[in-house]
């Protein structure tokens, strides 16, 4: 017999509606021959709305409290969804993370799972029922509920269906599955059947709303297959799986586009040893997260060092920065918001030339100029002006033809 | 340093205003020196909202998924008001009934309190924190999370007041007391300043909202002072305490009218021993709780029975006595729900005669005729029609003079 996890995210299981209709994808897995394993995450927009609620009796709520209140999210969905799967005739039973031993460390909201206990889950496995499981929370070792962060659902369904050894880990979710760039943006994106853990761990780095970077981490060291598809249909959607060696063929597996990107200059540094260092350490210790940096070539032992940072994170970062200048002796700090970061991903860059070249030929054919590039193994991101955006989405995703299934 | 017990009611709690007022009491108790424990239910017409939304996925939900899904508005309050404390500048922490181990029997959506372990909470006091923990809820052997039934945070706040020996158990609720009659009914009705577990049991079983009977049983065998009072103003309310010898000196305390209720009537029965005895085994064994019951004077051998139950009940309660005519020999079934039960509560009625006649003749002064009678050692009600239910209360209110205070 098989098992199969199934998560659902908030959109769900938004209504009653969804929720049946969730319920009934569980149910036909199970009369498939499966075991089955539901995660579910709170309804639609009821997170956001006691996030709301706390602010109104506490500006900087407790950690604690908040992973309290916030839990009963998850915890309403498994028991309406429980309900729901007995509606449709099948044997169901909600647990919480604590009733499970999902056991975490003790960092309120953004919780590590440390330990599942798995054997609830098995003996209701063994007696037929369907079980569903609240996604998102814990318990640390003094029973204190805890929750796993943005996207701690995800987590969830790849930790269960690691440690229960899962033939598939389905995340359901409003979207089709993985495609060649964001369809909103790119008319003829396409949906992407494979792709690699590192491949999918550098898009939703880069801003893909589809799985967490987290999940997909557990997912790659535990070889969780995770098959990421719509709730509203039942068309196959992506699948996240090991790298194989035919993957490599394909050269470019997407291209992502941020706009949450700032960037910070600081003008006329002293090129001398130690002071990019000196920056990157204040940055650090001020927990900035930097994400490119630029060193200009120097002149007369005068030099620029831009980087970028989230945008979120710029009115700290400029601050980090004008610290600086007293210490380094710069002459001052510029900032800019109007830019955007195009990304190109794919395993098949590590084994291939010539694929920077064709990425800025595209760009330089559209007349984009480039003002900040950084490169890893698999991936290579340029920082261009926010308003051409789009037009250089759409010129590097035709110039790589990835509207094109692979051969 | 004394030990304070709060209890706040779903309109206590409503919305952020009403938590950061509750938490302002609890804040004041504590700084006039007490360790605070305060209970909370779930905010306003949360409850409701939640039976709502399982009704839309399941037309008899199990009664498991029921109990996880309602005892999340608990779960949310504990967090608010947590956070709220925090605010006013005193340390909180909030538990679910499973953090501290509220241990229930398994009977899911009215389970009753088997044990409570104090350590975790005494741990929390000794610390200087206010605790704040969820009413209404616990968790069986196997961690399944149970809920109390209606009115179940009161029984948690005295059981915690009890087992913790509280010098006081306060219930805060949207009306300033336990009054001689209903406020809304009879004008000059009067507050009572101290009551009896055994009044007050009374009383709320005849359909006084202010405290759930189950709680005031339990107050009454472990000795927990009890104090009803509004959540709106700093009157004092109302105690509710161990009988004392002077309170027998007031003959009655107060005057209750539930509309509640409907009458069944069987016709024609054969008037032979061992037929009241058939028709109320059959009633118990259909779960129909009758309340009143009244044998007419026999004529040739033949009686018609009339009793009362509760008015929800009704259509099953027409079924089951149908059901006896066959057995019984009965001529037919009638019923009405045009009726009204008005009764007089005080301990005094076991040293005082006359109190019966002071209530007939005060019903008869105002030309209202008694249907059916019952008595118990400190209650008389009577059961009359419900149009002149408002003029009879009113009536027998004046008779013993409950609108003056007690001599």
């Amino acid at each position: 017999m098989g098992l199969t996890v199934q998560k659902f995210g908030g959109s769900s299981v938004a209504d009653a509606e969804r929720i049946m209709r969730a319920a009934g994808r569980a149910v036909k897995a199970k009369r498939a021959g499966n075991n089955v394993i539901v995660i579910v995450s709170a309804r639609g927009d009821l997170t956001d709305e006691l996030i709301d609620l706390a602010k109104q009796v506490s500006e900087d709520p407790p950690r604690r409290e908040m992973d309290m209140l916030l839990s009963t999210g998850e915890q309403q969905s498994v028991a309406l969804m429980a309900m729901a799967v007995h509606t449709l005739g099948e044997d169901a039973i909600s647990f919480a993370g604590a009733q499970i031993g999902i056991v975490t460390d003790s960092f309120h909201t953004k919780a590590k799972i440390r330990n599942i206990d798995p054997t609830r889950i098995i003996e209701a496995l063994d007696q037929g029922k369907i079980v569903i499981v609240a996604g998102f929370q814990g318990v640390d070792e003094n029973f204190n509920i805890t929750t796993l962060g943005r996207g701690g659902s995800d987590t969830t369904a790849v930790a269960l269906a690691s440690v229960l050894k899962a033939d598939v880990c389905e995340i359901y979710t409003d979207v089709d599955g993985v495609y060649t760039a964001d369809p909103r943006r790119v008319s003829d994106a396409r949906k992407i059947a494979r792709i690699s853990y590192d491949e999918m761990l550098e898009l939703a780095a880069l801003g893909a709303q589809v799985m967490q970077a987290r999940s997909i981490e557990f997912a790659k060291r535990y070889g969780v297959t995770i098959h990421v598809r719509s709730s509203f249909n039942d068309n196959e959607g992506t699948y996240i799986v090991r790298e194989a060696p035919e993957m490599e063929d394909i050269v470019v597996s997407g291209v992502a586009l941020s706009k949450n990107e700032a960037k910070v200059t600081i003008r006329a540094v002293p090129d001398k040893p130690g002071v990019a260092a000196t920056i990157m350490g204040r940055f650090a210790a001020s927990g900035v997260n930097v994400d490119m940096i630029v060193q200009n070539t120097s002149a007369d032992g005068i030099t620029d060092m831009s980087f970028t940072v989230d945008r979120s994170e710029l009115p700290h970062a400029r601050k980090v920065a004008q610290s600086l200048l007293a210490d380094l002796g710069g002459t001052g700090v510029e900032s800019a918001e109007d830019i955007a970061k195009l990304s190109i991903v794919g395993i098949g860059m590590r084994s291939h030339t010539g694929v920077a070249e064709k990425m800025f030929a595209a760009l330089a054919a559209v007349d984009v100029n480039i003002n900040m590039i950084s490169t890893s193994e698999i991936k290579l991101s340029v920082i261009i002006d926010a308003k051409y955006a789009d037009e250089a989405l759409a010129a590097v995703h035709a110039a790589f033809e990835l509207n094109k299934p692979p051969a």
